[in-house]
């Protein structure tokens, strides 16, 4: 039995080599393990996208379900690639494919706008998450987005369970999918567990159905090089982090938000799962299965501890918008998507210093551990 | 920065290496990392844990809330532990330590019982969960402990947060703090992180504050190799796993119980925190931070979808008692705590098998990981 599963573990990396062989050939510019800005709306901008591919890591730019500037920002994010030095600017000018991923809000974003844009910037990947119907409404983006690039935009596919995992890679046939585990700030499957589950249960089921080139991408809860090991670890062959990068030099972030989460810690009781935060924004597109995570405030506690109606706390965080900066903290209104991670984020760096560390601390990790 | 950052993790596998030296002094029979059998109420007897510790391993006995029967399971764990063979039955002998710990709830927990017991059998550990009050109520437990067994029994003590983590070191001083994240099955805080972050906070915070001689154990959504080398890249000495358990041929379960756990799989989707399963049994000791988790079936679906009383699903419950083991099952109502992991349960093992089979697929995760 032992032997068995050596083999079985044999197997594994292989497929995991497999994976990252793919990985490889289509972001060359990208170091092993592959590590990606998330596509955080309204804050992933061209700076932070293109900082972190020219720092060997794979940036997305955050499109949502409102897509009528993303042509605008890909204008943007093409010309500051154009720039930037590296590898991936080397990338661009021999390939045309912009070595930059496009992150979509699916029951929102327009796909004729979308296409257009894909089209004309070509970005190396387009990352898709919360449609309506999974995976139904997915297989025309699929479909087409493959057919306006000839495949060269890879297309990578968000889920949050194994049952979703595995209709999305079967129906969707994705170049890779995006795992995320409950710890993730911001949106995701209102029901989850970790990445410490869903990972390797995920592993196991695209092996039984010989899914094995499909690449898992871990996302929620990494937020340094230990997390990220620990991903590689679970059997991903790289990790998404959004909440880290709500503290780089280049997140299109409000001075009180960034505050916020520097300050935030222990996110397991100082971050909750809710809707709240969207209802008194007024965004009502999320299909029912989807919450976000954030630091909780008096939006939050006044809607549980208080039972106020969504019209009173909208009213109360419109005033507090007129604050600016100040209207943000655990006695404030404004919005604080953020993982449980945010403990871990001390310190505003660099989106590139924060690339580098993470990859340098996770081969660290990895080392560190003592086998005998 | 760089050298900074190596600096950082030199340090950090220091500190992994002293604990490690630490546990393996205190706990000789054991292998490296250090995997322990979680004190799974009602589940967790004499034989598992002997067996357990016999596959090099630190079995755990449940004595849980309601301590009348402690005594007498120590007496046939020693009895058992005498021919078990092995390097603990070895150490048992030569040192009088009994190479199991035992699991108290402790808001049920008496103490003096508790003592008599723990100074006759002179367990290698004792595991403390639940108090009222955190850390105050226990104070004295961690201080009688000691006292009654001249400090050889360990404390291990168990926490779910970074705050707690905090006071709980401070205050209690304990040999090993078990950082329980969101994934567990069974009781836990209502509102918590998974591991993923618990325990890199958790560690920065023993370090800043010169506690590093504490061990991190890691629990809760941990129920193969890849976990296990999960929790170790993360800065855990070791781990313990209570669902895997479930389905291992010493475990004291009903085979229905058992049963649903092979079967269930999709931990995030199948498996929801509450406490309707306490209160449709009785218990209601619990103090209101914790819920537990268990396989969603039809006593938790009639509580939130129909808004069913207490008092009709508690009588449906009882009824459903009477059918057996056909009581178990998603349309079933009898309660089956089990963790986010459950789906990568698959197979009813020997514990021995299952300590073996872990110790050496995390080892093969670990040196899987690619390092370029």
């Amino acid at each position: 039995m032992l032997n068995a599963i050596r083999d079985l573990d044999t197997t594994r990396s292989f497929d995991i080599m497999s994976s990252r062989t793919i990985l490889k050939s289509t972001y060359p510019w990208t170091k092993s393990p592959l590590l990606a800005s998330a596509p955080m709306l309204n804050i992933a901008g061209p700076q932070l996208a293109v900082s972190v591919s020219s720092a060997g890591g794979l940036g997305f730019l955050a499109a949502g379900f409102d897509v009528s500037s993303l042509d605008h920002n890909l204008e943007v994010t093409a010309r500051l690639m154009k720039q930037s030095g590296g590898m991936a600017q080397q990338v661009y000018e021999e390939t045309g494919m912009l070595p930059i991923g496009v992150g979509f809000i699916n029951w929102g974003a327009d796909l004729k706008v979308s296409l257009a844009a894909i089209q004309k910037y070509m970005p190396c990947a387009v990352w898709l998450f919360g449609p309506r119907e999974q995976p139904d409404d997915l297989v025309p983006w699929v479909k087409e987005v493959r057919g306006v690039t000839s495949g060269r935009t890879k297309i990578w596919v968000q889920v949050g369970a194994v049952d979703e995992a595995i209709v999305v890679a079967e129906v969707l046939q994705p170049d890779a999918l995006v795992v995320q585990g409950s710890d993730a700030g911001g949106h995701g499957l209102a029901h989850s567990a970790s990445v410490l589950t869903l990972i390797p249960e995920v592993q196991d089921a695209l092996r039984e159905r010989d899914l094995t080139h499909i690449a898992i991408i871990a996302a929620g809860g990494i937020v340094d090089g230990r997390g990220l090991a620990a991903a590689l670890a679970l059997g991903a062959v790289g990790a998404t982090m959004g909440t880290r990068f709500l503290a780089s030099a280049e997140a299109n972030i409000a001075h009180g938000y960034q505050k916020e989460i520097l300050r935030a810690s222990d996110g397991g009781l100082n971050t909750i799962r809710s809707t709240v935060y969207d209802r008194v924004r007024g965004i009502g597109g999320w299909p029912n299965r989807y919450d976000g995570r954030g630091i909780i405030n008096q939006t939050y506690l006044d809607a549980v501890q208080q039972g106020m109606s969504d019209e009173e706390n909208k009213s109360l965080y419109e005033e507090e918008l007129k604050k600016g900066d100040a209207g943000w903290g655990p006695k404030g209104r404004l919005t604080t998507y953020a993982g449980t991670g945010v403990g871990l984020v001390r310190e505003i760096l660099p989106a590139s210093r924060i690339v580098e560390d993470t990859l340098c601390e996770a081969g660290d990790a990895i080392r560190g551990i003592p086998l005998d």
